[in-house]
């Protein structure tokens, strides 16, 4: 269709009928508006600041719920992983494997996902900058695996704040892969004294419509029915309420890009 | 028009042939795509790297072609000012004095600025966040002038490269002033080991769609038809033939955003 | 006698009474402790946030109480100035002329400040490079001023922090010219949303050991017997009944790097 | 013996010959100067930029020179893990457990690690604020392991360069854990087209005298008596025939402090 594709889904899988739910209303919408959709789960946080943080469910038990989305919606679905051995299970369950952004650099990590055939989906480390990415990409390419995508989630910009930087956009796809704009991680606000990062989540549409008039192939955005109360990385996470209204101004922005 | 406005011009004002040629161009540009136009040129150049950098042809000669410029093709003029006393001097022949980033925190010449009457361009420093600029707003409203933009020229990221900071653009818009992207500056290397500063002009046409994607009110660019031979800050200057297609594909963009 | 130099002294000059108070405990300090001193203060200052913070007492009222206190005290004085203009002026009453960080970049005010003779300190740019500093004693040198001192007052990092870059001393001193750490600026938080910098006065020793252990030639602190209601930059200064403990201890490290 | 404590090796263990060779060495100057010592070396580099940098020589063949090592001096000895699974192997070779930079916000590593009971030494991220290493430091003790160290390396300025923030020795001391200073990767140059990160070795006595004069209890640093030739990080390594002078020298400074 020419619009730019969409992971999405919650921070983390909570239960079944959170998931099924938010997958639901995100379905209804990119059909509605014609984007190419992915859901997006995580199955375990692993490197939240705290150990009391919420970190998950149950591997095997979210890795199932989010099959069962793939099979009720017919969508992809992507969900990270942390560590090498487990890029093998959960490259049963789902279609694209995600590489967390302090990872980015873990050859071991990029290998395992690799060799298992499916998407492999890169986070810029917020200490990288986009051209060295390509050394990330190489990794995979070089274990014969072609489907890479990367994801840009803001960068470091003194201990406290985030910033995204634009010209990484077309400087990542030089390297001829999909590039992503994650509009929830860029907003973060690391370090904060509580432990528990922070976010500007009134800035969500001004992050993602420069992502897509810069050409993003792509966006990344965490969503919930009630952000305040999910169990991880509520700061940022964009209502699902207001979800509808946002992609149909990027569809807009997109359609006018498409045309130059 | 509902269109974002446009500062343009050269760096520096080398000569009136120059001045009258450049004009001509642009406002036949702006014309025909109905982009209101403020014609930019400096007449002195105070911080330059090296003492023997070309710094102007001669305060009153340069300011006299800015008004013979005005005169011509009946449009306002904008001209950056370094001490506070010379203002009063600037205001009689430009319609609008900017204050380069690196002073706008000078007290003194701000007053000055305000005191004229005129409009009052302030440029972002590269050291300070979008939200303290309301103090460099203040300081000319305190002095009984309303007629404030700020202009936001890129932050400071390492020592030698500069970022743009999108959010900044709203929190700017929020002090009920309009907000100008300076696609030229923004994209500068500072630091580099020769004392001129580089940058990275390819990257023009990323940093403008974004700034009019998230709303910015009007953009500031440099333009020559020569750059290579202009005599400051040609590293980043647009080359006056990519102008029209720029500035087409920057109104579809608006035109959409305006429809939000 | 191989020691480290001190400049120090008020942030302004408040009165005639309090500079001479501050003066005479600072010389009975560096006089026990061998360690050359020039007082500093402000005549005046023209950078603030809001244009209700305090500037100054009058210009030519706070420069005759510096002369006053280099004459009670038979010691050298330095004061910043911030348009070409002043320059003249100031150097009638001090022995020293500060260029402010944010104005080291304008050609006008180091010729200017070159041409009057006196010793012209320069503070670094929060934004620029050690290594670029070397254009800025060149603009003095060409003016047939060889006395020049440069300053690192700390580097923007984030918008709401500054961070001593080590590195950069011996940089500097590549220039031949002798280099000071400010110990009071180095700690500001700027960009705070009262539009007063604040700071964090408990880790002045931290930066001061390391400046000294690392090979500055000079140190600069602002130091009051009431910082709480000193009426600018109270947020950094030091008590002055710390103050000669901290030069004991510092003197112990130079004795030491001055064996290596 | 008041002594800071010296962390010192070569960047990966190469072979047994070198790895003895360098130790021999250390081992005389740090017995020498009473400096407590540990044995450094990498058996697995993990987060190289290319897949086909340099990553080891065998994890067993490595440990074993580790233990060798340890054994033919009487010397501790510390290696970097990289996955949760590589803890209690790594752990029945050597006394200290490091985690990399990029790892330390992986909860399940750090768990791993303090499970074994060894000492767990963290770096701080290039991208995490001295204070948000407490959460790393409590990851630990929540699993009742209170021997952890941490050890700043470092953080992201820019893209492509690093500095040491002095202010964070105190401020990780005041967790009650010994601080160690990295005077090898602080001095890193990242994000290189090159994909090999660049360094100023020049720069190594610099960076460590600070460290000592602000009160680092240790030091850490990477070493070889061929830095040219080393298999990894050669750009920043200390050539062997420089340690004791340098380590005289920081002696020196340590002396003086400890009378603070």
């Amino acid at each position: 269709s020419g619009n730019f594709f969409l992971l999405a889904g919650p921070c983390a899988i909570e239960g079944e009928e959170m998931a099924l739910r938010i997958a639901e209303r995100i379905v209804e919408i990119t059909n509605k508006l014609q984007i190419p959709y992915i859901f997006k789960g995580s199955y375990r946080k692993a490197n939240r600041s705290r150990i009391d943080s919420f970190s998950g469910i149950g591997d095997e038990k979210a890795l199932k719920i989010l099959r069962k989305v793939s099979e009720t919606f017919d969508v992809p679905t992507v969900t990270d992983i942390h560590a090498a051995e487990e890029a093998a299970m959960a490259a049963e369950y789902v279609d694209v494997l995600q590489i967390p952004a302090f990872l980015c650099r873990q050859t071991d990590l990029l290998v395992a996902a690799a060799n298992t055939g499916k998407v492999v989906n890169i986070k810029k480390g917020q200490f990288l900058s986009p051209e060295s990415m390509v050394f990330a990409v190489n990794k995979v390419r070089d274990s014969h695996n072609n489907q890479v995508i990367l994801t840009d989630r803001g960068t470091m910009f003194g201990y406290q704040d985030m910033i995204v930087d634009y010209r990484g956009i077309p400087a990542m796809k030089q390297f001829d892969v999909p590039v992503v704009l994650d509009i929830t991680h860029s907003l973060q606000q690391p370090n904060q004294s509580s432990g528990v990062t922070g976010g500007k989540p009134e800035l969500i549409e001004t992050v993602a419509r420069a992502g897509i008039a810069v050409g993003a192939d792509g966006l990344f955005i965490e969503t919930h029915f009630d952000p305040g109360n999910a169990k991880s990385d509520g700061a940022n996470m964009l209502h699902l309420d207001l979800l509808e209204g946002l992609m149909t101004r990027l569809v807009e922005i997109r359609k006018v890009v498409n045309t130059f």
